[in-house]
């Protein structure tokens, strides 16, 4: 059962996605949600600090929706990573928020840790499927799994949002994400990437 | 010398950057522009046209910073994407305001258009490119250039969001760009992208 707070933030999440960061009414969320603005302001104490759960909320649902742990390593490097690009309303949702508020952490101080945060999250757990990929021998032990995790996911954001915007259909998305993990993670077997 | 237009979408892009697509106001783009708001409607008829004139303008700023044509094939293809990065102010902004744009045509059907129009634009320049160096020899000459130049460009994207938001530095991902281009382009060498 989804309680009372998670609904919220998805409604803000919605919101979010549809208006932009600056484009979110607290209001607007209110009435999505079904919700009085003041049982908004309840929970969370401002807008800035919605804001932040909603990255937090969008953090936490993509781990639900992209979790693979039952291949090897680098099966897993590429599912999880393929997993961001869904046919699903959730996954777009959730992406297109993303890319709204990180856009918005431009000029936001208050939003640009918790961005940092979420993106360094993203980036440790995707590492530590590098490392089980060097353990089990799927992938090469050469390789900075940090280094590489971290543009594997800036690449993902980069489809992702070619994605969102219809440029890319979600089966070219995710061929242009299959090629560039076998080419980082090949890389990786050879030089040390 | 800058014409008047120009100035004008100058002020729009300024204004997309910081204020974001839905948040940008012509009114403010005439102050920023210390021009009438009529002025800027003789010569955009509408906002919808100010904001596809706007990414026009991104793309041929993006095309005055990125050139390069004296290296091979593959040197250019790096010297131009690495431009993408660069800590300017006007590559800052155009970036961001690129960005903006592109985020909000998931839902704006007028602007997609423009954005595809240019992304496609990107893609072919960079394909040509690496086309030129299929001939000198210093690209694989086994590779799709089109999936290729798309993968790219992409992954250039993703990465200067994170660039612009803080997360990456400069020099961060100037690297990122560089590992991804050496693992697409030496992957393009053996297999055939």
């Amino acid at each position: 059962m989804i309680d009372r707070k998670t609904s919220l933030l998805a409604a803000a999440v919605e919101e979010i996605a549809r208006c932009g960061t600056r484009g979110m009414r607290v209001d607007e969320v209110a009435k999505r949600a079904g919700v009085s603005v003041s049982l908004i302001y309840h929970h969370f104490n401002d807008r800035s600090t919605l804001l932040q759960a909603a990255l937090d909320h969008i953090g936490s649902q993509a781990d639900d929706y992209t979790k693979h742990t039952d291949g090897t390593g680098r099966e897993n490097v590429l599912a999880t990573l393929l997993d961001e690009i869904q046919d699903s309303p959730t996954v777009r949702t959730n992406s297109a928020a993303w890319g709204e508020l990180r856009d918005c952490a431009v000029f936001d101080d208050a939003l640009r840790p918790t961005i940092e945060k979420q993106t360094a999250r993203w980036n440790a757990d995707l590492a530590e499927l590098i490392r089980s990929g060097q353990q089990d021998g799927s992938i090469g032990d050469a390789c900075d799994a940090d280094r590489l995790a971290s543009v594997l996911t800036a690449t993902t954001e980069g489809v992702s949002g070619r994605w969102l915007a219809g440029i890319l259909t979600t089966d070219d998305a995710r061929q242009h994400i299959q090629l560039a993990v076998d080419a980082l993670l090949d890389a990786a077997d050879r030089s040390g990437a």
